[in-house]
């Protein structure tokens, strides 16, 4: 039986207070799940590089990053220049650079962050190139190998590895090495999977290193990763760093895959009952895709969450029941497990607990987090970093 | 072929100078698409009571609403408290109250704001009943009528239809009619079938307001509404006014239900290729999830059309292609009609444009929208009203 420890929270002031439907943040959860991974990584050799996408709250960096000088990932150019006014300089931006986020680049490079940018077509590192001739500056470059054929990036085999990387290298960028996220470890459903998944994803780096440095062309950062993969390496040796995002706050789809169990998920959505459907067995809640956000991560893993799992104020786990429809602001809850919903058990105006199906996007529907540690009975407000 | 004559936007200075993804409005499209309907409804003898929580932008309403006194309907206590600060006082909060909510619409009529809360439990009633009791005010409702089985609300033929209504009536709160919503109606896929919903809608209201009448509880609102009843009502004797949400900027979604064509499209995502995959013909762009939604509402349509379709920057709809694919920053286009995704057609650094499945979801991932007015050459920022 799930007890999510943080809803003791229901017992303070301040949570009781909050108008639903809000996204609620177990701190010892969330810094266990942070500790966790990066105790693992440090073990093997290698430095965590968390990914910032899915919190993206500067209020969190102090728990997520060690120091200003930590490494750290970005999805958007937005969440660089967040970081750089909060003085953290050691940033990936880890999604194909356009032209057009040069000049942006340029500016955080100016204001001291050591940002460096991904490219996997001989275009990107033509129009990097040009744009530092152009703009008599340097972008460093990592270049993207594609390890399962989930997404981008040039295979090791593939001669263009060179042909971008000695484009990058011998031109006006600064070529820095090689990433790769194995995308398609998030269909893994076996511990077995998941190991060869980041063993793959590790070969293909190593591969893809060793042809460049034949090459005289340096790697200077070697980087791996996914939540799912950064959880099962068991060798990272020639691998610089780690990359992994929702591994803070963990979700359904992350349980689904077997990273890790519900009492691990931190970030949940309370949400308020509304209304009965009593001929149907329906509870309303009044969070609907606006709070929980549309994903259906789970609908192809062999337990189908629908929107979300239910569970009580107290923390409980409310067994078969789920989010099955959601509107904007409604969320409809049923039964899956042929059991019969008795509505009168959740009264209108009593509260429940949304566990998310991915912890990125539900958090991504939300301006704000309310972080409880129920051990030091404090709550803090983390504001969301929006837009692009 | 489809074109979007917003996209003359596209030789503006601005327009190329805005850093993509963003969420652009053909501010033509969008008047006329309000225009259409408000002239529709009228001639009926009903009044349009516009749905905010499409657009939610305040900069917006002076277009949505004819003046400050015109009729709006809500679906978060946030959106009311931002109506009043702009001097708004006709709303309706068109989502079942719970007591919790009940202090802040308190506020809300305190500042002047004729709001109407939405009940269809004999609980709400009870509980709004007790706030209005203890606090000394009166508090106006709605009874909400379910018409077609869909969510909520409480059949005509139901006893507790007195039962709610007279509650209210005789207690401390005020009642003040009733609301259906059609929300079988996106189903439909014909003219007849929508109309029928249409036609279904208002029976249903008209025939709680009859028992009504006959209990002597008087209905001074009457409303019903969807955006694909609404362009379908033949005849609204005996209904006050009509709400409506997305029919100002329209989707893919109410063009496979047949209540728009492509053209009528008022907002769309642009995007920016940042590479490919030319063994799978792929095309990657900087809009995934976050900027698009994971909002699937054409999977269960005769056309489904992934995540969005897709045009050129010059407005012509790019025939087969879609976005297959989404991550949080990434979305994949791909060809479904058999043809080949030719990507050197889609250089790096080129633009496109997004057509969005479901222009709720998709603007609620934006923080603001850029309006361009292609006639008078004008552009400007809307900016979205968050939470709750």
């Amino acid at each position: 039986m799930l007890n999510i420890s943080h809803l003791n929270a229901t017992q303070s002031d301040t949570y009781q207070h909050l108008d639903t439907p809000f996204l609620c943040v177990n701190k010892q959860t969330f810094l266990k799940n942070l500790d966790h991974l990066r105790t693992r990584t440090e073990a093997l050799g290698a430095s965590l590089r968390p990914h910032f996408k899915t919190v993206r709250a500067a209020e969190a960096l102090q728990y997520l990053l060690t120091d200003k000088s930590s490494p750290i990932t970005v999805s958007t150019v937005k969440e660089a220049e967040a970081l750089m006014d909060a003085g953290y300089t050691d940033v990936i931006y880890a999604v194909g650079i356009s032209a057009a986020k040069l000049p942006r680049i340029k500016k955080l490079l100016n204001r001291g962050q050591n940002i460096r940018v991904l490219a996997d077509t001989p275009e990107q590192a033509e129009q990097v190139n040009r744009f530092c001739e152009e703009n008599h500056c340097s972008v460093p470059v990592l270049l993207e190998v594609d390890c399962d054929g989930h997404r981008g990036g040039v295979r090791p085999k593939d001669p263009k590895l060179i042909e971008i990387a000695q484009a990058l290298h011998s031109g006006a960028a600064d070529f820095k090495g090689v990433l790769a996220h194995a995308g398609e470890s998030y269909h893994c459903l076996t511990t077995e999977t998941l190991r060869e998944a980041a063993a793959n994803e590790v070969r293909a780096v190593l591969e893809a290193v060793t042809r460049l440095q034949a090459a005289n062309i340096p790697c200077e950062i070697v980087s791996t990763g996914s939540t799912p993969t950064a959880h099962h390496y068991e060798n990272l040796q020639g691998v610089t760093e780690v990359r992994a995002g929702v591994y803070g706050f963990f979700d359904l789809v992350m349980t689904g895959i077997g990273i890790c169990d519900l009492n691990q998920i931190a970030a949940t959505v309370v949400a308020t009952v509304i209304g009965h459907n009593h001929e149907k067995g329906w509870v309303f809640v009044d969070a609907g895709w606006m709070a929980l956000s549309g994903d259906r991560g789970t609908a192809k893993q062999p337990h189908d969450c629908g929107y979300g799992l239910v569970s009580d104020e107290a923390g409980q786990l409310l067994e078969g029941m789920q989010v099955s429809t959601v509107n904007q602001e409604h969320g409809i809850i049923t039964m899956t497990n042929g059991r019969t919903l008795e509505p009168e058990n959740f009264p209108v105006g009593s509260r429940l607990n949304i566990l998310p199906n991915h912890a990125c996007a539900t958090a991504a529907m939300h301006s704000q987090y309310h972080v409880f540690d129920t051990q030091a009975e404090t709550h803090e407000v983390w504001n969301r970093i929006q837009g692009w």
